[in-house]
């Protein structure tokens, strides 16, 4: 793969249009992540137009976080348009274990190719259908305990899938790297996870979806380290983080980027 | 009662999954205030899965801030669960003496044996069925003139009645207390009402509600006075009252406490 | 007409509630900015009351940038109750050129006498039916290449239309204004645009509509550059820009406001 920074370079000159069809909790802090990332964000969901507008997107993140039928609908169609317009479209199976409702529509979702899926560990092994101790969005199973759960679920949907973690595990279900960026603080803030699946669609535009998602991974948790040696709690993280997100360059990245094949 | 910090030091340790059916503006504070206090939040509505999912909470919050009939049933069906199964819910009122579709909603919603009623005193006395003259979420009658509807509203439900105010006054409709903690600027950063009613179902977890309702409303305040120590703005504020609530102690609690008897 | 200062010593000596229907991105900062500012928000949308609790409201801003067809029947019964009135609202056609549903929408509540109207070139070039290059919430538009539209725009409208950038435009179609404040980091922080509709809501209470609109801006403007001077990346300049928001008197207004005429 080229440098991680030369994925945020391109990234930051495509500026991508990026449709979002998140969470309530997600979309404010999403979308100041993506335009502090240097991409552009949208957010669109009515059955009305959602179609319309995918047509107009580089790149389209999905979450189930706060799902609900109509929500459902409109991710339907915008992955459709995506799936057949051959652009990347990113998944995040919130707290996918959790309930019936979420393993039905994730069910759907994962037949429609997204070229991404991030989630935690719990979330991922939910996916690939084994045993998981989710409650909710917080993970409870390690990365490690869910690696050969990533690689199946990526050999099984094509797609790249990203177990998020104290040290990430990312997979095309051949070839894996771990990412070891990022801050214990993380967690600690609501939706990062959920934004950095835009970052991760914001990334794969244009550029070949494996190290994209490496790349994008390693900038956001290398921001989040940054931030971290700022501050001392989560308020003042979360701003400083945003700051980072906007002046961490590609040759910062390049050179701070804990990236490994696994 | 035992010491507040005590209240503060279970509600870490049990670090409980908080389910909260709550209104659009306030669902990312609210997340990032239970997240730096040391709970779990989750945020789920649909009619689909919201009894599924609170099956699954040790609490939770319901908010009628930005109400309507889909979101009703949820907090009918998950109020539902949590009554059936003798665990925790949180009622917050919000502007219900505004229209009458807020007074039929709260009208029902308090049959159904919430553990905890906060709202400021114009909600409290709307509740109680007294001429009260909110207009909205601001509260333009007095802590002091909404005493005798808390405990009139706390006997007829079998809930504890907090009222919101520079001085809080919470009571089960016997025993009373003041909680004198707390910032002027609180009232200037939307939503940080709607979010303490999340820190107080998190802390009626597996203990007494009276107690760890004044705790948690002392906790609140005191992480308020310490931010508002600090800044002089409400943006500043806002950061600094996320960091405050993740490093308050049980120590800091005790000691900082502003409660007695009323 | 007056200084500057002297719409914003009004506004807040009226501390107007300021009912707002707006999109889930910028529901929590738009509240926050109206608070800081000295207004009093209030966000509510059920087909169930929002025509009572409009009743209650001083003015109305209506943001169409998360519209589904529930929230547009609540757009229109509130701002029929506010014209009928004779109380202002606002409108932000955000990305109306985007999808033929946005129009839809727009060219309806163009019908329904808003006293204001303010988006970017694109969007006030979409409403006034000419050639548009907006893809989402952002300007490829120039506020120059927009001016003759927002003029046209305003007479067949009757509102104040405000046209946003680098310096914005402000006509009631006859008389018109430039304002220079500003910060290049404001387009870097979601929904600062949604949220100054609001501000303009506001400031229209009781006061002639072109000369509190210009003043609205210029404070806006003048909270934002007061924050880039303080600040570096978007996350502190989101916090700092509330405090300033909340800190600029009305003598800083009139003496450091960029007003000229157009």
């Amino acid at each position: 793969m080229n440098s991680t920074g030369y994925y945020l370079d391109q990234m930051r000159a495509t500026a991508p249009l990026v449709h979002n069809i998140t969470n309530y909790v997600a979309m404010n802090i999403m979308a100041n992540v993506l335009l502090a990332a240097g991409a552009s964000p949208a957010m669109v969901h009515a059955r009305e137009e959602v179609g319309e507008f995918a047509e107009l997107a580089q790149a389209l993140s999905i979450n189930i976080g706060t799902i609900d039928p109509a929500w459902y609908d409109a991710m339907v169609i915008a992955a459709g348009v995506m799936a057949k317009a051959g652009r990347p479209w990113v998944l995040d199976p919130v707290g996918v274990g959790a309930t019936t409702y979420r393993k039905t529509v994730c069910a759907k979702l994962l037949t429609m190719r997204p070229a991404v899926i991030r989630g935690n560990a719990s979330e991922v092994l939910a996916l690939a259908g084994l045993q998981a101790g989710g409650r909710g969005p917080d993970a409870t199973d390690t990365v490690e305990g869910a690696e050969t759960a990533a690689r199946d679920l990526a050999q099984s949907t094509g797609a790249v899938v990203a177990v998020s973690g104290p040290v990430d595990f990312v997979t095309d279900g051949h070839v894996s790297y771990r990412v070891g960026n990022g801050d214990p603080m993380m967690p600690r803030i609501t939706a990062l996870g959920c934004s950095l699946n835009g970052v991760i669609a914001a990334f794969t535009v244009g550029q070949p979806v494996l190290p994209a998602t490496v790349a994008a991974l390693a900038y956001y948790g290398l921001a989040g380290e940054q931030a971290g040696a700022q501050t001392s709690g989560p308020g003042s993280f979360a701003a400083a983080f945003l700051d980072r997100l906007y002046h961490v360059t590609p040759d910062d990245l390049t050179k701070a980027a804990k990236v490994t094949p696994a």
